[in-house]
């Protein structure tokens, strides 16, 4: 059996009871290794004291470059190494950041192996329900739609949902940083906004006046939750 | 201390160590009862096992019909309580299924008691995201949004998001039902999408013809997952 494990954001107790019982019994883990040694650290950080002593980890690193032949490569890589594991009996795990099925690397090796192997796939708290929570900050209610926007889209879209949605999470907000702070202000959504530098890392910020924020103050790794129905 | 926990959705796997955690050191624990007594036996039997033997269980009963003074009147009742409990020095939690920041009723407390008392928010896994994982059915990659909408909604405005948007999820499909099937058809959408009626309870069932569902089929709490670049 193959799972695919969504581990949360930030520590380990973001796994759900379901997540922990899996980890508990794996022969294998695959733990995906990104550009940087930080988010393979992460990710086995959270899940290592679930793990017993027998388990192998397994880190693979995938080259960050989408859509390439050599990461082509790098995924049927390590999906024939996992259909291997699990023929051999094995009860074998890969983890993932957040939900595996929201914007992880996952589905890349779920559209590889969903027709090869057994594959059981766990959900997760993804980051913006995290930063929600920790925040009080309400997502979204009633008849309204929610839209979660990859900031990294072109800002014209980017506009059309921030001035027609009333629930709004705008991930990786960093090339475009100073036009949608611009932007909020324009929308008069001061008071119906945060923004979340480096949620779940040591480096956490959260900024609640937005007025304030200088693109230099934030990272990569910047989320913005507006809901024009919440006050701040 | 005042907590709100999100449970997830379906049954006691599906809440974090974190909530866990919490809900083992509960001295009152509140659960909201809607209008059928289903719903409290829901949120209850999710949480029965995590709780010591000396917490108090207090199931209040909330009216359906939104916005109107009864309903009203029911939160601020409610939260005098919570805010007594907690004010003697207790623990005091509140159950919500799924996300307590994602369409829940638990936003209309947090409004009444957050400036009031310390609020933590707990979140969960929401519906959307177990149907997803347990499908294997991903809901959204690269750069792409995430749209989210109750389909209670008007048809109009949900043509344009099916229309325009890769990955949408349609909540509570019922009274428009024939009428999104019927776009779903148009939009050749058969092979990118899954109905799923009664979601995580005993009589859930899953389809992935939608030309073969009735609507005598479905329940309220139907869902339909979509995302165009995901083949089933």
């Amino acid at each position: 059996m193959f799972y695919g494990i969504g581990v949360g954001v930030g520590s380990s107790d973001a796994v759900t009871k379901y997540g922990i019982d899996v980890l508990q019994k794996l022969d294998v883990l695959y733990v995906p290794t990104a550009k940087s040694a930080d988010s393979f650290s992460v990710a086995h950080e959270i899940v290592r004291g679930y793990l017993k002593e027998s388990t192998l980890i397994k880190d693979r690193h995938f080259p960050m470059n989408y859509n390439t032949k050599e990461l082509q490569n790098a995924w049927n890589n390590i999906a024939s190494e996992i259909e291997s594991d699990v023929l051999k009996g094995k009860n074998v795990g890969f983890v993932t950041i957040g939900d595996p099925m929201v914007y992880s690397t996952y589905i890349y090796l779920l559209r590889i192996l969903k027709n090869k192997v057994k594959v059981v796939t766990i959900p997760g708290i993804t980051s913006f329900l995290d930063i929600a929570s920790k925040n009080n900050f309400p997502l979204v209610e009633g008849e309204d739609a929610l839209v979660v926007v990859p900031a990294t889209m072109g800002l014209e879209k980017i506009k059309q949902y921030v001035k027609n949605e009333n629930s709004i999470v705008l991930m990786k907000v960093y090339k475009n940083f100073d036009e949608i702070i611009n932007l909020l202000l324009e929308e008069k959504l001061e008071k119906h906004s945060i923004v979340v530098s480096n949620s779940s890392k040591n480096e956490e910020k959260v900024y609640a006046d937005i007025k304030s924020i200088k693109k230099e103050d934030v990272s990569y790794f910047t989320t913005i939750l507006i809901n024009k129905k919440w006050e701040i």
